[in-house]
């Protein structure tokens, strides 16, 4: 007899699956086997050669323009998407919710709108946007991955929701994340395990990897999600795209569910919302609109901002962490964040490499934080269907019951001496030639890696500790010849340890073609800062002699 | 045989008040009936007519002017404040630590560097300032009341200090608090009670009652300041003076020393520091001053902010809160504000009432995070020297132990609850027309009382919780025709019960002739608009016919 949890989940994906249309469906499904399910939307004849070029060559600002212009209606671009997620959820099992029809008929009244008043209904007028399962949208479902909460449709539409819905953008799919948005990889027992669609032997990240896996696969040019310790650039970064986690405040967390109990958010580690595209300017075009809307008008948590550029042409000061102390790069890592801070010397920036002893330090704190309150409640969902831990969460998460109040505020502690150590060490040193403008750093101690292998969350997570701006860029792939090299030095600790282990020399094959990409770090709520800087090292990937991008 | 804390706090108060030179030494005390202190500068023949002039008739800017252009000295200034500062301490008790001969000698100093060097040092450059207590200045206390603090220098100088003397300030003194900065009244068994200029036997406020006291007396002209509930407002207010607290974030709180135990400031009731000061300009030159010091670049838990100004001229929306539906304020306090309130509007702003049903459960929240914790810190430090409660608290807190981290979650979900709730009520209703600039309030309840009589926080601290900017303004004194009035309607509960009985026909006598200021409370982190709002009330209480002054 079905356990509880397996029979909400059958339902739960009969009934998604469902929304497709049957004329979206790949006839004959997706080989198991086949790896790459990159070209599908091309080979499938789903999509005109129209609805192709529409999904698959603009920004998401040509979109907005392309629409107001005339040049392809809101229906088309929508229904255009509608295919693409419909072909990238077959290949890659990306998508929670799916409401094409409320949709494509929201964009006939875009179409409408435009025609009868001869302006956009708003800065986003006619854009498909997807959304992390998180945010709340009335009348669908907010599971986060547990059988415990399918088919309990949200009552509210999330803030976000309504400030994208108020621009004019089109809501069609809500993407998969792990139970509880808990792991770096996106696996849950209600929906099963979402794909990386260039390697569907790969990991697609977490827990935003819906998202990433849809945008990869043009499903989407601009998804939404969170990032409580890499949620955006994991995925980002695993799946070859852009994602920036700005500091917190920046997007409204009203009605974005989390997993812990309500009020456990502010405590501490506060939750930032941010894109992921593929393009780091439709990352940024996302977020100078949402300042642009004024959170805080919709939002009494978020207070007043503006994202101010600075002058251009500025040359950088940028310091490199090759090694964070607690995990210690693969080759192929550290060749590509080398690379790019030659090329950026070349290239005029004053680039140096700068060490953290409070690394590990900030590290501890930050899972402090993660695990103060003992996770009860995700243990009780649990306990609701029979529900069993996600394989990634079962070998890191015991119910052993919270800490206390005073944790809490050791915490706290900690973590204001280690904001002061920081600011000194990277921002504000008394020596002033050594002041940063910007950290470039490896996302993890190692590539895109296999399923539910994901073993470094350092370089990211710290980061959401100091509320500092970061986002990822893809560089290149793992090759071949890399395989040849080892990891330096002797293991700094049990993470490291961890981390060496996958690139023991009968399992390093599996990187081979493995996306590899560097993370950007900003001075905290200095997003125009960070943008600049990921625009530098942007222009420096991509201006590469072909030789050298592998 | 003495306890403990007797003991210390003799040794502590003689070793303070050595530092009072011989000269600046009242002749003849201060007879314990003297009600009014503040002619006492002038009469007593320590000051100079120069000096009385330096510390009575300028502003701060003025002051540190008059020192670049040469019409006095940096020394000249100096020697005033303190001998100034000196016959405050004597006639009101205000002064924790004294470091006269330090000062002076900075004084010099930058007498020199001025003269050396043909510019001054900073944006501050001679002007003498007062810190509260809280602010640790290495080699001197901060006992914050405590007598298990006392004679435990501090190890660090506070960033807010750092900064103040790397602009040029002058430090000379710190003020008193009560015990544990956690009353609204001044009162320590280490220093005893702190005593308002005006009337000796009205409170002088608290916590910053010594801040109020020193610069009511003009021993100051700005002093900084801490408020976690009313700290700055309520003194302030109670003393005649304009005190301001800005959002939470725009002055250093590295090193200032709260009660509580470390890491528990940031949960919840983050606290804010803020000037009080003789003039709304002054308070506002202060923090213009602070936002261009860059306070972000000392302190790695503060973002970057600047204070722009709105367009002048601007017609505004006040609300006004006449009753925060938890006490209901005496006759004088809301003749006081209907009568600004009708000036307003003859000025030409929209000005009407509004109502806050949910301002109870505000309080309720704010009382639950200082609370939260059971403040076992404070009866660990007071069974040191086995010191008891003060009067104020003992009728208040007990020793009962804390609550745990759920309680602090729950806290911060109602907390969001809340912000959402004043964001949609006050700023950003669905009618466009109800959206307010401003706020304007009563301080608390009633005028300034007798000492440990203050009875309402509601007014106050709501806006701690939500992070709102408020200052207050100095309207005028009771006179004796409203002791007719009686408080208006039947009890609103608990708290208004207990105001109720401060306006007792036969206790009202004692209000005669205190002061009464009034509240303006901005949006979360817009301090320039909550400036301009209040130069336009200031504006307004000081352009009223003299008959209506009272």
């Amino acid at each position: 007899m079905p356990q509880p949890w397996e029979e909400i989940g059958a339902r739960k994906r009969h009934e998604r699956d469902s929304k497709i249309p049957m004329d979206w469906t790949l006839d004959s499904g997706v080989p198991e086997s086949l790896r790459d399910v990159t070209h599908l939307p091309y080979s499938s004849g789903i999509l005109s050669a129209r609805e192709l070029d529409i999904t698959g060559n603009y920004t998401a600002q040509e979109i907005i323009e392309g629409t107001i212009k005339g040049k392809w209606t809101s229906v088309e671009v929508t229904v255009a998407f509608c295919k693409r997620a419909a072909i990238a959820h077959q290949a890659t099992n990306c998508l929670t919710e799916i409401f094409f029809d409320e949709a494509i008929s929201r964009a006939r009244a875009l179409d409408k709108y435009l025609n009868d008043n001869s302006k956009p209904l708003g800065l986003l007028h006619g854009l498909p946007i997807s959304l992390k399962d998180c945010f709340d949208i009335k009348g669908y479902d907010t599971t986060l991955g547990f059988s415990a909460r399918a088919f309990k449709p949200a009552s509210k539409t999330s803030t976000l929701a309504k400030m994208l819905l108020d621009a004019g953008a089109i809501l069609y799919v809500k993407t998969t994340t792990p139970q509880g948005q808990m792991s770096f990889d996106t696996h849950s027992y209600l929906f099963g395990r979402t794909f990386n669609p260039y390697n569907r032997a790969l990991s697609a990240g977490g827990s935003s990897g819906g998202e990433a896996a849809l945008i990869a696969m043009k499903g989407a040019i601009i998804g939404v999600a969170g990032d409580l310790g890499g949620s955006i650039r994991v995925p980002a970064a695993n799946c070859g795209l852009y994602g920036i986690k700005p500091s917190a405040g920046r997007i409204p967390a009203k009605g974005a569910e989390g997993t812990g109990i309500p009020g456990s958010g502010g405590a501490g580690l506060a939750p930032a919302f941010g894109p992921i595209g593929r393009t780091l300017g439709d990352c940024r075009f996302f977020l100078d609109v949402m300042a642009r809307l004024q959170p805080w008008t919709y939002d009494g948590a978020i207070s007043p901002y503006s994202i101010r550029y600075p002058p251009r042409g500025k040359r950088l000061s940028i310091g490199v962490l090759r090694c964070d102390g607690v995990v210690m790069p693969h080759p192929p890592v550290l060749n590509v964040l080398d690379d790019i801070a030659e090329r950026l010397r070349i290239a005029g920036h004053r680039v140096y490499e700068i060490a953290i002893p409070e690394f590990a330090k900030a590290l501890s704190v930050t899972n402090g934080y993660l695990t103060v309150n003992g996770n009860e409640e995700v243990f009780d969902l649990l306990a609701e269907t029979e529900e069993p831990l996600s394989p990634w969460l079962a070998a890191r998460m015991k119910r052993k019951g919270g800490r206390g109040l005073k944790d809490l505020y050791g915490l706290n502690h900690k973590k204001q001496q280690l904001e002061q150590v920081f600011l000194e060490r990277l921002w504000e040193g008394s020596d002033e030639s050594q002041r940063l403008d910007a950290i470039l750093s490896p996302v993890a101690g190692h590539a895109t890696p296999p399923h539910d292998a994901w073993r470094s969350q350092s370089y990211t997570s710290v980061w959401n500790l100091l509320d500092y701006p970061a986002g990822v860029i893809p560089v290149r792939t793992v090759n071949e010849l890399e395989l040849a090299e080892d990891v330096a030095g002797d293991p700094l600790g049990p993470l490291d340890k961890l981390n060496r282990k996958l690139w023991d020399s009968d399992k390093r094959v599996s990187f081979i073609g493995a996306p590899i990409a560097l993370q950007v770090i900003g001075r905290k709520q200095q997003e125009a800062d960070l943008f600049t800087a990921m625009q530098i090292v942007d222009g420096v990937v991509k201006n590469r002699p072909k030789a050298t991008k592998l």
